[in-house]
């Protein structure tokens, strides 16, 4: 199996696995006052401070979810619900994962203004139109801080910059795809979202970071559990496991990244010499995704060509509803062509040469097989 | 260790952990559309049809959550901010979880009416007073199956009827302290809430049942996912071990009911003769619960008493906040006293007469040193 599907989910690292196992031991209910709940409690406190240290954060900003969803549901209406009568002004990108436009447009039925701030020629925000378009009664900017469909990054510490030049206005940003495969900073971030399985961790389990002084609206009300903001009976051996997964995926961090750097160069240069395909990831983006179009083949018969090679790849993202073109590949290229031909190749510190030799030599015989039927 | 705090959590099925494990190897996102994601959602979409046949219902109406905080957040808010147009009027009772509580505060501040029914001398739900409360703008009767602290039952089939008798009207149950213990019935309940670390599963997955015909708002709003209700990228694993947690517990059903039956007769003729206790739970308890008060020991101070001798018990619900006394065994006693000392023991068809002798010796002996001390 060739995996290059790394940006919709990972595979779990097996000794984060083997933590959940051993955690799952502990099973006493977190909020209950005997030793078995108290020795739940303790171990998700350790995980708790492993991660702040590794996110260079407090321990009392992390919020546990169910996953990036909830985080970034929980940060835009906890936002929204909390502020909104300061303002209803909202700015984001139309580059956003549905679990962020979709709240917004439930938002925008109830009276809230969306307002979508202009991308540069690499698809990143343009800092100029974000300062146009903040007004006094914007209470919210959210934004990712790496798109998951091209890779195109934003500059998270200039558009904090820009965006606390207002001081009613609260900075969200979606970190899912940043996180684990880059060094994130939190300096200027009012919230974060964050994923396990977009770093070798389990599905069910995700972060809302939350700047301690900042208060939101809670979205899952009840018991205080870890924390005011989220109740419900925390799951000890899923925050044990992410904390581990985020420990092990930070561990030679410098070196993750250079070889993927590495690999991404390497395939870039074989893609290039392939006629009839064009790189819609610029050179600004994470080496960690690579968006192509292929002339003339539909994304899904090329994912389904490669599968029977057993690789795997993905035509938009995994959880996106609408197939009919990739507004993230027209917002780079400026071209409709391109934006109905697009795959994400997306890359891992796990991923070799020895793969990517193998997937080009696939792919090249694909796109001719495809492309003569076709013409 | 002796564990009677079993209605707190309960510890994971060794097979149930198998079960995770081996699905974890799916690791796909079930989202996508090659193979891997293929797979994961083949499994999924296996796991559901045994719940839905388990809890007959169709497989449509199952929903996925993070437990049962989610689940009542997502029932009570998803019907008020759907329907709060038809009315604002909401019926429930004084003792229920924080997770319905809470979120019934917070709809209390946006101007939603909530009404508390009365309750008979069983603490269970007095029908003739929900019929006199049950307004043309009732949009929601939010109640559980059986309680926490106290197990007292509700008859939900009759209460269905006296909802439904309005037509405008939706019935959302808690069943978190039924599933499992019981065999539970569907039939004219509109949503209902349950989490599977309550039936030997895992932290951190629950249910939403919602009859299918009923449209309600999502509160996580994003992509697809396994329905339009709930996005975020499904656990597979956590889904596929929930979904063998729920057919474990269900296999002779029966046989553990009347173990459990049992268990709670020898106890409570035990505890009977006891001069300092009093036993709270009345016979239309669920046997799963029995709820005593101790004449003259702080319910904490047992609780800790108890766990020197590694006998695990509560004093009230594991996510209850407020510690001065408990509304559940007051409202069956109508006697403060005992609502001031009051502990709650759970029982599991794996709990032992053995286990049970063992805690009535020691409990015997920490009843007479404390009230020594104390008097």
């Amino acid at each position: 199996m060739i995996y290059l599907d790394y940006s919709a989910t990972t595979m779990t690292n097996k000794e984060v696995l083997d933590s959940f196992n051993k955690a799952s031991t502990y099973f006493g209910n977190p909020n209950s006052l005997h030793k078995l709940g108290v020795e739940a409690k303790k171990l998700i406190d350790a995980s708790t401070e492993q991660i702040a240290s590794i996110l260079k954060c407090k321990k009392e900003e992390i919020i546990y979810t169910s996953g990036a969803t909830e985080s970034n549901n929980m940060a835009i209406k906890g936002v929204c619900f909390k502020y909104q009568n300061r303002g209803k002004h909202i700015i984001t990108t139309k580059l956003e994962h549905s679990s962020i436009s979709e709240p917004l447009k439930y938002l925008e039925g109830l009276g809230f203004i969306i307002d979508y701030v202009n991308l540069d020629n690499n698809g990143s925000i343009d800092l100029d139109d974000l300062k146009n378009k903040l007004r006094d009664d914007t209470i919210l900017v959210t934004i990712s801080s790496v798109t998951s469909e091209v890779g195109t990054r934003n500059n998270i510490k200039e558009i904090s910059e820009i965006v606390h030049s207002n001081n009613k206005t609260i900075l969200h940003v979606d970190m899912t795809q940043s996180i684990g495969k880059e060094i994130i900073s939190l300096e200027g971030v009012d919230l974060a979202s964050m994923s396990a399985h977009k770093f070798y961790g389990i599905k069910g389990i995700g972060i809302l970071y939350k700047r301690e002084s900042l208060i939101i609206d809670p979205l899952l009300m009840g018991g205080k559990s870890t924390t005011i903001y989220r109740s419900g009976t925390p799951s000890t051996s899923l925050i044990v496991s992410m904390s581990k997964a985020l420990r092990l995926q930070y561990e030679d961090i410098d070196k993750k990244i250079e070889h993927v750097k590495e690999l991404n160069k390497y395939l870039r240069d074989k893609l290039s010499s392939i006629e009839e395909i064009h790189i819609n990831s610029t050179d600004t983006c994470i080496p960690h995704i690579l968006n192509i179009s292929i002339k003339d083949v539909k994304p899904e018969t090329m994912l389904h060509a490669l599968e029977e090679n057993d690789i795997y790849i993905s035509t938009k993202t995994a959880c996106s509803d609408d197939d009919s073109y990739s507004l993230s590949v027209y917002s780079v290229t400026n071209n409709m062509d391109y934006a109905k031909t697009s795959i994400r190749i997306s890359l891992s510190h796990l991923t070799t040469k020895e793969e990517l030799d193998e997937f080009v030599n696939v792919l090249t015989k694909e796109i001719k097989k495809l492309t003569t039927w076709y013409n």
